[in-house]
C-alpha cells in the first residue's frame, strides 16, 4: 500500500498525478490519493466576499480560521470541485475511484478544538466557535472494503468530531495517520515545490535524504523551522510509526508518484 | 428498502429529513438518500459571476446549460455544500452517512449529450459542449456493500458518462432508476411542496392519488404539463418497473420522511 497526499497550493499537474496514480493502479499497486485544496479555497472565499482568515498560534504555526462559513466555502471546494475533479480524471483514465471526505463512514475522526490560541500583538487571545480538530482514528475497515472490490479512494478533509461534526483539518497529518494505520510502504508527500528545501524557496537546496534517527542532528534541524519543522516531525513519526518511508516530491511535474516512489524529493527513513 | 430523493428548491428543512432518516435507519430501515442543489447553486453562480442560463428545449421543457464552468459550480454545490451538510446531520444523529456523487463508483453512468437542441426565437438552435445526460445504470454492487456494512448512502449528481466525464443529470430520474434497481418498496419524492398540485401554487389543490394504470385519464393528464407531466410519467415509470409506491411529499415539515411513507403527498401506486 502507498499513500498519495497531493498538495493544494497553485501550480499541482492534477492530470498528471491521475494519470501516474492509474498507470499503478492498473500495475497491480494499492493506493490512497488524499488531497489538499487551501489555494483555490482562498479564491472562491475571495469571490464569495468572505476572504480568509489566518490565525498565528503561540507556537508560531498558523492556521485557516474556520467559522461555519468558511467550513461551507472549504466543503465546496475540497470535497466538491477538488475531489470531483481528481475522481472524474481517474474515471476517464479508466480507474473506478471514489471521493470520500473524513465525515463520509467517519474516514478521518478526531476531537474538535473549539477553542482555539492566537496571537495577536503579541497577546494570546482564544478564538471560539472554531471547526477545526486533529484526526485521531481512521476508518480503515471501509477503505479495506472499497479497496477489496476494487475502487480506489480519493480521500479529502473535513474529518468529523466525535459529535459527528465536520472538522477542518491538516490533509498531511491526516495522510500521516492512514498511512501509519496501514503500515503502508511508502506516504508521499507531493506538493509545488521539489521537496524540503535547506533555503526555501531556493530549489537548488533540496535536501535529498533526512535518516529518521538522525533527525535532531543539527543539520537537520537547523533548516526545518515553523511549518517545516512540523512536516519533518510528522515524516519521522510516521517512519517510527512503520510506514516504510516518507517522500517529500513534486507534484508538477509528469509521473509525479513514481519519481517520488524513485526517491526523486527528500526521502526520509 | 425506501429510496428517498430530497429536492434543492429553497424551504427543505434539511435538519428535519436528517431527524426522521435517522430514527427510520436506527429501526432497521434501509434507505438510500438523493438530493439536489439547484437553488443554491444559481446563487453561488451568480455570486461567482457566472449566473445560470437555462435552455428551453423543444419539447418545452427547460434544463440547465452546463458548461465546463457551470459544471464546477455544480459540483461544489451538490457534492460539496449540500452533500456534506445532509451527511454531517446524519452523523449528528448518530448514523454513519456516506455521501457520494454518481461519478463515485461509477453509481450513476449515462450518455452524456454532448450536443443540446433548445429553441430561440422560436428556433431550434444547438449548444454543443454540455456536460448533461441521461442515467441508464446504477451500480447497485458498491450500494448494497455499504450498505450490508451498515453505512447510510446519501447520493448527488453529476453522474459519469461511459468516457468517464461528469454530466449533469436530473436528480429525480435518478432516484427513480435507483428505486427501480432495488425494487424499493418506496420513492419519495420529497421537495417544496405538498404534492403534485392540480392548479400550482395553490396547495389545497393537491393531488393525492394516481393510479398508475390510469394514468391516461383526462382528469389526471389535463393537469399534468410541462415539467409536472415529466413527474408523472417518470412516477408512473418506476412503478411498472417494480417500484411499490411513489410518493410525491413535502420536505418543509417535520417528520418528512415518515409523513410521506404514511400517504401525505401525492401518492402514485
Amino acid at each position: 500500500m502507498i499513500v498519495v497526499k497531493v498538495g493544494g497550493s497553485e501550480g499541482i499537474n492534477y492530470e498528471a498525478v491521475a494519470k501516474d496514480a492509474a498507470e499503478l493502479w492498473k500495475s497491480g499497486q494499492r493506493l490512497i490519493l488524499v488531497h489538499g485544496g487551501s489555494s483555490e479555497t482562498n479564491k472562491i472565499a475571495e469571490a464569495l466576499g468572505h476572504p480568509p482568515q489566518f490565525l498565528t498560534h503561540p507556537g508560531g504555526l498558523t492556521s485557516r480560521l474556520t467559522d461555519r462559513k468558511t467550513l461551507e466555502i472549504f466543503e465546496m471546494v475540497y470535497c466538491g470541485l477538488v475531489n470531483k475533479r481528481i475522481v472524474e480524471l481517474l474515471q476517464r483514465e479508466g480507474v473506478n475511484a471514489v471521493g470520500l471526505s473524513g465525515l463520509d463512514g467517519r474516514i478521518f475522526e478526531g476531537k474538535r478544538k473549539e477553542a482555539v490560541k492566537y496571537l495577536e500583538n503579541g497577546k494570546i487571545k482564544i478564538h471560539r466557535g472554531d471547526y477545526t480538530g486533529s484526526v485521531e482514528r481512521v476508518n480503515t475497515a471501509l477503505l479495506t472494503l472499497l479497496l477489496e472490490a476494487g475502487y480506489l479512494p480519493v480521500l479529502t478533509p473535513p474529518a468529523v468530531s466525535y459529535q459527528g461534526e465536520a472538522i477542518n483539518t491538516d490533509g498531511d497529518t491526516a495522510a500521516a495517520m492512514l498511512a501509519t494505520a496501514f503500515k503502508a510502504e511508502a506516504l508521499l508527500l507531493l506538493s509545488n515545490v521539489p521537496g524540503l528545501l535547506a533555503n526555501f524557496p531556493d530549489e537548488s537546496s533540496l535536501i535529498q535524504e533526512i535518516p529518521a534517527a538522525r533527525v535532531n542532528d543539527p543539520q537537520y534541524m537547523s533548516v526545518a523551522q515553523g511549518r517545516m519543522k512540523k512536516k519533518v516531525l510528522g515524516a519521522v513519526e510516521a517512519v517510527q510509526g512503520g510506514v516504510g518511508r516518507v517522500v517529500f516530491g513534486d507534484a508538477r511535474i509528469e509521473n509525479p508518484i513514481s519519481a517520488a516512489l524513485a526517491g526523486r524529493g527528500t526521502v526520509v527513513r
